[in-house]
C-alpha cells in the first residue's frame, strides 16, 4: 500500500528523486561505478556540487555578495559555529527562543560568550511567536527560528532589528519565498525540504565574517569551507547528490513561487478541517500557524485509539505529536501531496461522522 | 566494460552492498517508504544503528568499557574533537607527524591546546614512519595515524608510550587485527573500508573522558553522544545503514582474520611486482610500506602517457598519485579483488615486455 508520509523529518521527498537516487547508487554518469564509490574530485562529483550550488542561488535568488555551502553536522553544529564565526570576543548577540531548537542554539551560544534571550514564548509552551519585543541595536547578530518543528509555527514578519539577522531555517527552507538579502546567515539541516540526512545548508553573507578575532577551529569557519568551496574535507557524497535531484525537481516544477502556492493551499485545507471538525483543535497561535507542520489534538481523547487505526489502515505515516506536545503534527513538506492532507482530512471527517450517528 | 576501482577514497565498495544499498533508496524494511524518508528514531532505523554498533564491537572485539559512537563531520572534526575532550587546560599531547593528514590534526590541536610533535617524517617527504624516537611520560595523550593514504606508509607497531593513545585509522580500520585495549580514542572518516562519505566511527575508552575541565560544546562533546547513543542530533542516516551492510559483508566473509590475510596477499603481490619489475620503483621506505596504499611511480617518466592510456583501456581507475607524491596510487582497500590487481600487474607487466623488445 502507498504511504502518506506526514513524517517531521527525515521526511517525505519527490519518488522520481528517490528513483534517480537509487539508480547513482547502482552506477553514476554512465562510468560503471557506483555515486558512492568515486572520489569527491572526481569531475563527476564536483560537477554534482557545483550544480547544487547553482541551484540553491537560482531558486533563492541568492545575492552576488554572499557564499553557498554544503557542510556536514546539521543545524546542531551550526549552533556552535554561528557564534564561533559572528560573535565578537567581547561582544553579545541576542536569540529569539521560540523552542527546543530555539533553546539548544541558545545554550551553544553561551559557551561562547554573551547571550541574551531578547523573546521568549516557553511561558506557553511556544505555541505563539513573540511579538512587540524590543532588540537592542548593539548586538552581533540576531537569531530566530523560522519554523518549529515541534510546536507547529513559523514567523510570518522577520524580527525588526538593525543587527544582523541569523536564521535557522532547516524546516522551512526551499518553502517559501525568502529575501536573502535581509541575512547575514541562513543555516539549514537537509533532511526537510532538501534532502536526506547527512548534509546542511549554509547561506552566509561574505562581509560579516572575519570579524570576531577568535582563533577558529579549521572545521568551524566559514572563511575557510569558503576558500575550499565546501571541500575542506571529504563533503557527504551521497546526501548532496540527492539534495541537487531534489532541488532540481523544486526547479522543474515551477520553483519557490509554485512550491509556496502548493503548500499554502494545503495548509489552508488542513486547518480549515482542523477549526471545523468538532472533534479537534489546533494546538498553535492561529496566526502563528507553520505552513509546514500542523499540530492538532482531540478535544477528547477517548477517539485516539480509533483515528489512529483509521490512520494505519489508510497508509498514514509519522503523524504522531512529539513527545513535549503531544496530539498530532502533520508534516506537509513540499514533496507531500495533497492527496495525502485529502486522505487524512477524509479520516478525520469519518470518525467525527461516527461519532455524530 | 567492469571497473577496477583503486580510488584513495571514497573508495570502492562490495558489490553486494552497492546493491543493497541501492534497494533500500527504493524501499526499506518492506514498508512501502525509502530508508531516507523514515524518522531516524524510527524503530527500523535505530534497530539498523544497533546492529552497525555491535558489529563493530564484534569485528574490532572493542571491550565493554569502551564506547562505539558513529558521527559526522569525517577526521577532520575529530582533529578537533580529540584535544576538546583528552587535552586538560594546562596539559600537552604529542602528535607524531607522519604525513599531510597528521599535520592537519596537529595544526587544530595547536589552536585548542599545547600540542608536541615528537617524531616527524617530513624531512623525506613522509615516505618513512620515524622510528627511535622518545615520548615524555606526561602528555594528556599521543596521536598517530596508523596509515598514511597519500604516501602509502603504514605502522606496523604501536608507538612505545604509557600516556593515552589515540589514532585516526580513516584508512586502515577494518583492514588488520588491532588491538583496541591498547587505545583511549580511535577514530576513522567511514569512506575507505567502512562505508559511504558522511560517517565517521569513534571507538572512546569511556574512562579517559571528563578531565579536561573545558565546557565542551555539545556537538563536540563525546559524552554527550554517549549519552545519547549517537542520536544527540539527526544521524546521517543512509552512511549508516551502508557501513552496516558492510560490516555484515565482512562478517560473512570470515571477518578480520580473513580480511587481513586478503589484503596482505594483495599487497605484497602488487609490492614483489614493483620491485621486481624494471621500469618502476616504490616511494614508500620497505619496512614501512602500507598494506592499503602502494605508491611507486616509473623511473623513466616516458612511459607514463602510455602507461595510463593502457589502465583506461583495461577500466583501471583511480591510479594517480597525491599532487604532493606524484606517481602512482594503488588503494588497495578490503573490497577490492585480487584480480584487480592482477589486471594492474599484468599492464606493469605488458610496458614492461614492450621496452625489453
Amino acid at each position: 500500500m502507498k504511504k502518506h508520509n506526514f513524517s517531521a523529518g527525515p521526511c517525505i521527498l519527490p519518488e522520481e528523486v528517490i528513483k534517480k537516487a537509487s539508480e547513482a547508487i547502482l552506477e553514476f554518469n554512465n562510468d560503471n561505478l557506483s555515486l558512492i564509490e568515486i572520489s569527491h574530485r572526481s569531475k563527476p562529483f564536483v560537477d554534482v556540487l557545483k550544480r547544487a550550488k547553482e541551484l540553491v542561488i537560482e531558486l533563492l535568488d541568492v545575492p552576488n555578495d554572499y557564499s553557498v555551502l554544503f557542510l556536514q553536522g546539521g543545524a546542531s553544529l551550526e549552533f556552535l559555529m554561528t557564534p564561533y564565526n559572528l560573535l565578537k570576543k567581547d561582544g553579545k548577540c541576542g536569540y529569539i527562543n521560540t523552542g527546543t531548537w530555539s533553546e539548544k542554539a541558545i545554550k551553544e551560544s553561551k559557551k561562547i560568550g554573551e547571550t541574551l534571550v531578547i523573546a521568549d514564548s516557553s511561558d506557553k509552551n511556544f505555541s505563539y511567536i513573540p511579538k512587540d519585543y524590543s532588540i537592542p541595536n548593539d548586538l552581533d547578530y540576531v537569531h530566530f527560528t523560522s519554523n518549529n518543528t515541534i510546536f507547529g509555527t513559523q514567523f510570518n514578519h522577520l524580527p525588526e532589528s538593525n543587527n544582523i539577522l541569523v536564521c535557522d531555517m532547516s524546516s522551512d527552507i526551499f518553502s517559501r519565498k525568502i529575501d536573502v538579502s535581509k541575512f547575514g546567515l541562513i543555516y539549514a539541516g537537509a533532511q526537510k525540504n532538501m534532502g536526506p540526512a547527512g548534509a546542511t545548508l549554509v547561506i552566509v553573507k561574505n562581509k560579516v565574517l572575519g570579524k570576531t578575532s577568535r582563533d577558529i577551529p579549521s572545521m568551524l569557519d566559514y572563511k575557510i569551507h569558503i576558500e575550499k568551496d565546501s571541500m575542506f574535507n571529504t563533503p557527504p557524497v551521497f546526501p548532496i547528490y540527492v539534495s541537487m535531484l531534489n532541488l532540481q525537481w523544486l526547479k522543474k516544477n515551477g520553483g519557490i513561487n509554485w512550491i509556496e502556492k502548493v503548500n499554502k493551499r494545503k495548509a489552508l485545507k488542513l486547518y480549515q478541517e482542523i477549526d471545523r471538525n468538532k472533534l479537534f483543535e489546533g494546538l498553535a497561535n492561529i496566526n502563528d500557524r507553520s505552513i509546514m507542520n500542523a499540530t492538532f489534538k482531540f478535544k477528547n481523547n477517548k477517539h485516539q485509539e480509533r483515528f489512529d487505526l483509521m490512520c494505519v489502515k489508510k497508509g498514514i505515516n509519522g503523524l504522531k505529536g512529539h513527545r513535549s506536545v503531544g496530539g498530532y503534527r502533520a508534516s506537509m513538506y513540499n514533496a507531500l501531496k495533497e492527496e495525502s492532507i485529502d486522505v487524512l482530512i477524509e479520516i478525520m471527517q469519518q470518525i467525527e461522522k461516527e461519532n455524530n450517528d
